[in-house]
């Protein structure tokens, strides 16, 4: 156990043992293994945006083992993914991988302006698939957020209770949120505040813009003058959000980006700005195996600096 | 045992022994059992349709005994109804053939732009009738399958946790969804998917057309060329969606046909395809007996070459 | 037990011995005991249409004792009601007549073009009274009807359990179908239907009419020249959608009626038709003592004929 | 035990030992024990009013000893309230007088024109503080009505199982009943007799106008001719709808009356129409305690005569 | 034991011994201890109000030691807050500071103009953090009150059976109500009494004006010339609500005030009206440690003259 493995487990102190030694699973697991930097694969876009469009760019995805193999041999912290797709590995490569089980999804065959995710598995499954944590999606901003809200609270008291840590992704999206607000500082930084309060143990969010949405939050940035002109900036600000650093937060990849250097640059904004680091799904699994092993591998080398 | 039915089993190392016996007796009976392929008789229609549209055309079929006689006398894989069908028949013809209780329907005295089906039997009602699976039918695209997938998930858990196997039918409908869009390739590639994420072992879907529903979707198919012209490469795409094939897919009959040719034509490209079988209802019970067990036949005929 | 008796419990296979004894009860009580037909005594009106219009008619009948002692002197095979009804003389006439909770209500008062029944008693109720089953009402093609086939299911699936029969009133209404529609003729077969597929051990739904409501049913009719132009022909199409007659199938009263041979015509057809009985409440209640007795006495007479 | 209150309790059969020594302490207590009348002090006018329109005009009255005392002091046979009144002097008035717990509530911050009632507190809740009863307020007309019934069905089932009685407010309310229908006869006696199905042991309404409400109710009043131009008449008549007298019906005193002479006629009324007494809120607790003990006492000695 | 906490405890007779000892826990810790006044340090901001907004005044409050610390040292009597920041510190600050578990929260991504609140934590989260009373938020006159208080029936029922004290913020808003009747006289009286009435042991509203929003309150308040034109005689009045006095009635610090006299003087008028205290939020954590510290003993100073 590394001293920073130590100190980060230690800003956990509510959770029992047993969650603290799933944190650590994802912690000293693969590359990263101790540095308190995380890289994650994660694969729910079959359910979220069909399955052609997920891996008909890269056809052997079709196949729930290639995820497994892919996260195992890059070396990732961890493998999240819907009931399905655990399922169809879990005892084949049992031990070899902490797993995420993402216990929501929303597919995409309809458009709502306030969105919700369907509960699709249960802390029970995550369980007995020998998962490490659980993973739940919330909309801040959404219609519905007072009904995933609790069934986050429900799931999180379940989890924690039996062990089990909490990875929640937290997008804050719906009616009263304009596109481009969905990325905006403020948004993204209340958005990690949310899940943080709300007891999550790991926050994922997308990298936020310098757009702010919210004239209230405004006000507060620009009499505080709050530096947010930069990326590097901008993971700073998130991470003061989390806790002031104290809860883990990472960030996703995004859609597919054609030019690696803009996606490792992100990666070391994420570094610099004191993230843990990235949850890499279709810029991983969507390109050949050898391209996606190398972009693993190149930010595992960013984080592990 | 069969090494095909030991290697489909082997897909399933999540499942408990009880669920992996109850997959087996599926895969195992009758004229089929050991091949890996699949021909079950199902009969929900007169609480989909109505008793007249249903078994009019053939009045024996009004007697809950004639499904179990029709599906044993076929030799069938199994016989899947819903609850008042099955208490109907489960005492005497125990032990015959194995039962997949329908656990939710749909009548049709109401129209809904945005369907929804109505929880009609429990888990507990499928063990007490000594069923191996339950039936799950889910409406990808209507705006109420937050609730069902929800649903799904409940029963699904409880089923698995008591050793029985899941059968999901995914029928894509709602008001987002064209009429044609139902059976469009890209929709019924999708909504494999769900159900496959969703942790389904068995997925019924209909034979899709070449008709592409989504924008974001044709994109895909178009870039990546992916072969949909044939019905024999669009039931290769759909097992695609299932999990590269390690779920195990079959197809609907659809509506009545007048001309058998184009429904063996179909189950032929559903073999050719890498499909797992067929699901006969209204092609085999609105029939005469000798003539549904030609048709039986015939389509079992084509899975065992 | 007479070999009718033995014949109709052999249909109930899927139940328990508790069940089947339950439903020999009611099969046995009576002076149609034994005959395999039923004459019951429903007070449901008081809830349904109030206390004035029910009872004023017949002043004597807004004591609850009036209704059991009405029911067991006449020799009726059962007497339904309410828990308030049932509460008051279940001690005092324990043991004298089966009784049947009506477990579900809906009051007047209110005008809903989809309507909906209340959950008025559970089945926990019905043990403690001691009766020998469950009665609930749904609306086949009202916007609830998802609502209440759900609730249905869980009081079915808890009554088994504990050894209850279970009756359902199966009335179609609803924004979708015409106040004629209501007892068309393919209507009323598709409520007996879905009332079977539900698991009802025995069926309630009023005398058909010859009109046809959907579109889709009416070519069926045609095609297959379904006989329904008689009162007679019309239960026997009723009874064969009640699982080819392996169901008990009742049929109301429905409103007063001046003319008591009209009545005694529905009886008879209803008997020559294969129906199992009727269901006699504001023909019987409303009356004079002595007219009520002579009216349920003469109905009996039918059916032992 | 008195002959009376022992016939009283004869109507209830279908109770527990614990329910009916409930009830009998009910009867029993206070100035009118044993006589079968009762005299009940409801205070839930702070939660349905606000706490200023309900105890400024008599400031003792914000003090939740004050109800306890008065109506120890007047002889009530019982003492209604929410939970925070009953909390805040269980303790000290322990075995004093018997309590009823007023288990839902509604403020009057909003308008709804179906209004509903909220739950704020639970049989256990009735259990823990020595209440002899719950207390259940149902709004039939509502639309919101099938809800509260279902609540009802839920709270009696297990306040019966656990040895309390069962007090139903029933006040029909609603967009489809007039503000003159909400005390019409026929609606008034329609909501005691749904109480009573609903399984009330003592049912509580306001006492009734001559209005007839609803087309269908004024036929048979004027077919049948029931006697309903006095209030004795009414009362008669209510009292018939509660099981020909079978069940406790009490009467709520209203708003406040200036005049003390129209308050006790309506008593006379009540107990010349065989109404079993009254419930006294605003007209008692409203005024300086001499004035208010000297009108429960007068009210008493109407019901004692 | 002081005398006066002694009485206070005397008023909660109906709590069993567990919760009286979390509130005398409450009553006898920091600077006020004994007095029976309290002065509680909330942090929901970052939830209620977003991060930025909150903390970025003041940035060591991003950490949720800070909290922990800063009411230590001021000597609050509690410190109340979300789950996610009281399980960031319960561990290490274990035994240093009573603790109330806020477990409803809502943010401020999108407006609702009858505004509802999310569990966001469970009793169980209370109890295993260590807690001494659960906080819960309701807002009286919103449409979503019903389910609000309903909620807090449960909440406060599983509370007190495991022996925790329950603390309310009654927020009057929603559609019926206007901006300035939020702190209307006669509202915040009526929300004080709710939730006295809903069982709470501590109530918490805001500071209220003269203006009378209810046209039927504002007859009584006419008529009874109750004295509500001072902010003491507002106090007293609000406490009065609160069941004459015997029931913890504290005030929130509202918006941040630039004039700390505006403040104090606020605080002065609670402790001369007999309330009971301040939860004191934005005005201390979002000024530095020094100026907070010196703003919370200047009114602890008042609260114990």
């Amino acid at each position: 156990m590394t001293p920073r493995v130590k100190e980060i487990l230690s800003w956990y102190g509510a959770d029992n043992p047993g969650t603290l030694t799933n944190l650590a699973r994802l912690l000293n697991h693969g590359r990263l293994g101790g540095t308190g930097k995380l890289v994650i694969l994660p694969v729910d876009q079959g359910f979220e945006h069909g399955p052609a469009r997920s891996f008909a760019p890269n056809p052997p995805a079709y196949d729930p083992r290639y995820h497994f193999e892919l996260a195992i041999e890059a070396g990732c912290n961890a493998y999240a993914a819907p009931l399905g797709f655990l399922e169809a590995g879990a005892r084949d490569y049992a031990g070899d991988i902490p797993l995420i089980l993402k216990t929501n999804d929303a597919d995409s065959l309809r458009d709502d302006k306030d969105p919700q995710q369907a509960l699709t598995s249960a802390v029970a499954d995550a369980l007995r698939l020998g998962c490490c944590a659980v993973g739940f999606t919330i909309y801040p901003g959404s219609a519905h957020e007072t009904a995933m809200y609790g069934q986050l609270r429900a799931y999180a008291e379940e989890a924690k209770r039996n062990g089990l840590a909490v990875v929640v992704w937290s997008y804050p999206r719906g009616a009263a949120i304009s596109k481009e607000g969905e990325t905006a500082i403020d948004v993204v930084g209340y958005a990690v505040q949310i899940a943080a309060q709300l007891g999550a143990h790991i926050i994922k969010v997308k990298l936020p813009t310098a757009h702010i949405e919210q004239d209230a939050a405004r006000k507060v940035y620009e009499a505080r003058a709050i530096p947010i002109a930069t990326p590097v900036e901008r993971v700073r600000h998130a991470v003061d959000c989390a806790f002031a650093g104290r809860r883990i937060l990472i960030f996703s990849g995004g859609a597919t980006v054609a030019d690696d250097e803009t996606l490792l640059d992100e990666f070391r904004a994420i570094h610099e700005g004191g993230g843990f680091g990235s949850i890499i799904g279709r810029n991983s699994f969507q390109r050949p195996r050898p391209a996606a092993l190398a972009l693993l591998r190149a930010a595992m080398d960013i984080y592990a600096s």
